[in-house]
């Protein structure tokens, strides 16, 4: 490896003679002095030359150098500390066109144009802290469900047939014949509860052949799914969510404090949202905000407004939706015997959207394949997936977190394609 | 939840009355008594009735039952403790036709049986404890990395052109246009090393249309990928896998004796791996063997042979295979400046198999694109990735350790689709 100290570990280096590494960021005369500023993976690092050098002042921004100098304490400096400049190499020169500056508080410009030089918008540190954080979410949900005995697993993306019906699916030309991409793991991580592992998770990609493109929606995102057998209803479901969510926001307030920070972003409290059914949500609208939701459903703004509510009424900043209509949810989903034609299924809305689907499902043959019948499905379509209800299923119930709405609602991003590294939605493709 | 202890706390539970709960692995009497083993998600539980009990008996195997009793050592019961039955539920009855027995010692049945009935076939002990272990290799994978100040990404696996060339691509119709499933995240990793991260890693699927459908092949497969920043030369991205693989050797024998024990395998022992150039593995097999390789390459005998021969010098069950010529390595291959016939890349083979690819990359605009005409090659229509390396790109490189090879040689599986939960080959799709 390059022998070079990391902008993190710089302060600890005073008084030696260190090596860095990193991209231009800027480079600034003031004075008698030039300032050479650098970023590397954790924050930025300054150096400082005595008097005007036109090598150093002709280096583009973004190329990649090593500087060797004297670590002196500088509390004004990003690192706390800033380097004495003796040396510099240029290992990888950066054409001086950049489409646009990366070197000020804020990318003041368009998202397709940043979306289109992805490389370059995400050198940023705004934008590189979002997928800091994100990496952190996802770590934090894979060692809290370790932590409860869930198994991770991997399950195919080509499948031959749709999970939730035919359409919005993604055909794929596998070999001589037609496949489509997975809309889910739904059916694989019930199969997989039921195969005898009781509790499995799985962070993997999901698509949706949607046509709408709006900013709420990319057609390639992440799953971050569970599923769990041994449940008592759909409460053990949301239980589970509960304490999930509240160790993932602890864990990003504890790790990431430097990122959320630069984005003016805060962790919710600690809070039980609050669980309503679907009816009492759409008289509260109505009562509140003469708001009319669609029949057995709630609309974008809708979501907004009860989340508000919520808010206002001291109940924190999510909110759990239940007792969704037979009619709105999958097949596979479980009644509530109380009231059949409502299901043990809900939603949680965090800061306005809907961040996870989840409930209890049909544990039992018999009643899986009238409800299939029910739904106008043809259970020997479904052949495989109902092989593991036709040998012992237990009652069990499951859910599926959005990352990109997670990571965009926690931030306060307000377009789900700049919680994507790489988004695909309607029209883009690349890069 | 169902109120129930699990097969491994059960022994602390004794002289208490608990409910267990599980899938029926068999029921038997003995004398005066009945004995029903249940399996869970840990392992198996002994549960004890006196007398005959017709309805015991009638319960057909792999029904789902709940069993309340007081708990008893019992040191030759499977749990260390057995239950002395005294009430029990069946709570999802099971067809009695299974399409083959669960409760022997092995599987002794065709693999395409199996994976045809792949949710039956998991709920074996011995096939379970596969997948346990798969999941301990991704943890500590991702562990080891993440304290290495690595980033984890997810990056696109619907792309509009192939990585490594146009063939083995399956197409994906997106929308109005055809695109392709992603036959690795290489670009995207060097991009996002690039993009700042330095640092990057993806667990994810890829997907390769090969005709061929062998033991060794799956087309679906998940890749454990890792590229990074500032290294000297290929050497740096070998260190990192012999301390990489070590950490998740360990884990999993520390975390996971009964599974490799129920599997008779073990873990290899730490020991760092010969590296050695493809032309010095040739005249090996040539001298010891008599074995002529293809032209510039190694086939699946030559790579068990020379694993043989290291293994016999006491260099261990790992061998990198190094300096491959430039013609059998992609574009983005950095070649060796002492030889440029030859690249700075590296196989690693682990018990006869290949598990890994890797090397450093060539990270100067001026030089990728010259490579690239070099390869008959249109840059134009690289740009998306050419991006990063024209606003500075530092020397990089990684690899990529494909999970089910790495998982099938650890645990002494003969076929790929052994490590895979629900393969997909040249002509199954399902379930």
């Amino acid at each position: 490896m390059i022998s070079r100290v990391t902008s993190r570990e710089l302060a600890a280096h005073t008084g030696r003679t260190v090596t860095v590494a990193g991209w231009v960021h800027r480079v600034r005369a003031l004075g008698n002095l030039t300032f050479v500023i650098i970023r590397d993976r954790h924050g930025l690092i300054q150096a400082v030359a005595e008097g005007r050098n036109g090598d150093l002042d002709a280096i583009a921004n973004e190329s990649v150098v090593l500087i060797t100098g004297e670590v002196a304490r500088e509390e004004r400096a990003p690192s706390g500390a800033e380097l004495r400049l003796q040396d510099f190499r240029v290992i990888a020169p950066a054409d001086p066109a950049l489409p646009f500056e990366l070197n000020k508080k804020d990318l003041n410009t368009g998202l397709d144009l940043l979306l289109d030089h992805r490389v370059l918008s995400l050198r940023h540190p705004k934008t590189h802290a979002v997928f800091t954080v994100q990496a952190e979410l996802l770590a934090a949900f894979r060692d809290f469900l370790r932590g409860r005995e869930f198994t991770e697993v991997c399950t195919p993306k080509i499948v031959a047939s749709g999970t939730e019906g035919g359409s919005e699916l993604f055909p794929v030309r596998y070999f001589e014949r037609q496949a489509y991409l997975a809309q889910s793991p739904q059916f694989y991580k019930q199969m997989m509860v039921g195969a005898g592992y009781e509790r499995v998770f799985e962070v993997g990609h999901v698509y949706r052949a949607e046509e709408h493109n709006t900013s709420r929606h990319i057609n390639e995102f992440t799953s971050l799914d569970l599923e769990m057998g041994f449940i008592d209803s759909e409460e053990d479901v949301m239980d589970l969510e509960v304490e999930l969510l509240t160790e993932v926001f602890r864990r990003v307030a504890e790790r990431c404090p430097s990122e959320l920070e630069l984005l003016e972003a805060q962790a919710p409290v600690a809070a039980a949202p609050p669980r309503l059914p679907l009816a009492e949500v759409q008289s509260i609208l109505a009562k509140e905000y003469g708001k009319e939701s669609p029949p057995e459903g709630l609309d974008p703004e809708g979501e907004r407004l009860i989340c508000e509510h919520v808010a206002r009424s001291g109940g924190g900043e999510m909110v759990f939706v239940t007792r969704w209509p037979v009619a709105k949810r999958p097949v596979y989903t479980h009644p509530e015997p109380a009231d059949p034609t409502l299901t043990r299924s809900f939603d949680l809305l965090f800061r306005g959207l809907e961040i996870t689907t989840g409930g209890q499902r049909i544990h039992l043959y018999d009643q899986l394949v009238r409800n299939m019948v029910a739904f106008g499905l043809n259970p020997a379509a479904f052949e495989n997936y109902l092989e593991v209800f036709r040998f012992g299923m237990p009652p069990h119930g499951g859910l599926a977190i959005g990352l990109e709405r997670l990571t965009a609602r926690l931030l306060g991003l307000n377009n789900l394609r700049e919680a994507s590294l790489f988004p695909r939605d309607r029209t883009r493709l690349t890069p």
